[in-house]
């Protein structure tokens, strides 16, 4: 059986038409056009569809379901959009606009979410009943999968993991809040701390950037400096208490980790793992193993195709 | 069918019988000989289980199953406890020595976990898919129900709800990490931040007691003295974002709320609400009621008694 998956970004539309283990069969992209809003952004969508459908050699009636994966908040029930930035959505029926559009059954999550279920399926979680997923960018995303099941929780918005608050008073959030997580775990806040200890040290080698990225903290760490090393050991003890606090509500057996900032790979890794073995409440007790997560770039397609999968 | 749980606490072992929908047809207690030693508590378990059997007027070949409920760690998969502060127990294999002096398929898992279940199944949750259980006493213990199943985690540790770190780098907690809800959620917390604004302000009724309890804190704000309401407004605070981080992890219909603060009522949920309000991440959309756990004393038998049912 072979099932759509498309990525919609906010800079462009990716489908592919996926098979039942989650390989990807032929590919086809388009421009995210939100200028044009909603419908028009939707129509490229099923037009995308259809060309990767052509590309693989079938037709759309030999497509079992389409999943559509979007950078934000939604409803998988009802398949409405209340709102994403990124797309400047707002109340917007995917699924009933989709099925309009393609004649197939339309699954929806988001992206987080979907990048869960496509490591779960054929990546780093693959074969694992419960399993997290974090995406470490611009923000903290995550995705939560249990039994082998994306979970979306009640009204469709749980695992906002970035969101939860492990700094109660602390950094203002975009959320509203104060001392969510990813004020303190995102590449963002890598930055952020590292053009503060750049202010501090300037005889480190942060202080050298113009503008200073998380590869640049992470280089520089990896290098030696000392100022780079302090707040590269700052940041891995935050995402560790943040994961021992996924340990804690939902003890998966992989904390599969992606996103911009996992590009540092085991050097990332490492000094996590270290720091878990301190801080797991239960230490005499196996608990989660942290991997890198491996489906990169086609994480969106693979995962948004699984939704239409029986079992997923 | 008939089912027995057994609530084993470190002064007392309760047994009951337990119908299909959760209702108690008899029941026996006996005191916890936790001096005896882990055999010798098991014994008597047997024993007393088989007490409420034959005041059921049932014998123990017509008894499905029987539900355990532990107050520490376990593995519910293989049934052994690695220890248990309460009981003094270490490495003790419950599933296969009750096993051999029962005759009956034994299922076990955390107390708190067991409440979560009883009030899934007959209590505030019932008909409820996704739920969580908080247990406000000595410390915060959290139980989680999706699906209509107890959720575990992959090695028997998950929803330790009050070792999840909201205050990074606070209040010391037994578990040897700094910030846990706990120290600010729990019974305990409540008595900590009445005997410090009691000495910082001698005016305050708090300042009276010389043995002060939570109850006499929430007494002294329902009374409306001021510095009692400010400490209780702070717990309520910290109560309130410890739920935003259960929301945007599981996203549950119901959060349930027991335990010795919980005979506060709606003096206690009425602030959450309005504070929930304020904190949930996605303002427009609807998220979990916040509701008084119903099962009271009796949820310890029940919830163990309905580990046993094949659904659950």
């Amino acid at each position: 059986m072979y099932y759509v998956g498309i990525d919609v970004g906010g800079t462009g539309v990716k489908a592919g038409v996926v098979d039942e283990s989650g390989r990807i069969i032929a590919k086809a992209t388009i421009k995210t056009a939100v200028e044009k809003g909603a419908d028009a952004v939707m129509e490229d969508m099923a037009e995308v569809a259809g060309q990767a459908v052509e590309k693989a050699g079938l037709t759309m009636e030999e497509i079992e379901a389409i999943g559509i994966g979007i950078p934000g908040v939604l409803d998988p029930a009802t398949g409405i959009v209340p709102f994403c930035t990124n797309l400047g959505w707002h109340q917007v029926p995917v699924i009933e606009r989709m099925h309009e559009l393609t004649g197939r059954p339309i699954y929806v999550d988001n992206d987080a979410t979907v990048a869960a279920l496509a490591e779960s399926v054929a990546g780093v979680s693959a074969g694992v009943k419960n399993s997290v997923f974090l995406t470490l960018g611009t923000g903290v995303g995550g995705g939560i999968v249990i039994d082998g099941k994306v979970y979306s929780g009640t009204h469709g918005v749980a695992s906002e993991l970035g969101h939860h608050i492990t700094h109660m008073g602390g950094e203002k959030c975009t959320c509203g809040n104060r001392g969510c997580w990813e004020r303190y775990a995102s590449a963002t806040a890598l930055i952020r701390m590292g053009k503060e200890a750049a202010a501090a040290h300037p005889e480190s080698a942060l202080a050298k950037f113009t503008d200073l990225t998380a590869k640049d903290v992470v280089d520089s760490a990896k290098a030696g400096d000392e100022t780079a090393l302090a707040v590269f050991d700052q940041y891995t003890e935050e995402l560790a208490l943040g994961m021992v606090n996924i340990i804690n509500f939902l003890d998966p057996e992989i904390i599969a980790i992606g996103g911009g900032v996992s590009a540092a790979g085991e050097f990332l890794l490492e000094p996590i793992r270290q720091k878990l073995k301190k801080y797991v409440f239960y230490k005499d007790l196996p608990y989660s193993e942290i991997k890198l997560a491996t489906m990169g770039n086609d994480a969106g397609i693979v995962g948004a195709a699984m939704l239409g999968r029986k079992d997923a």
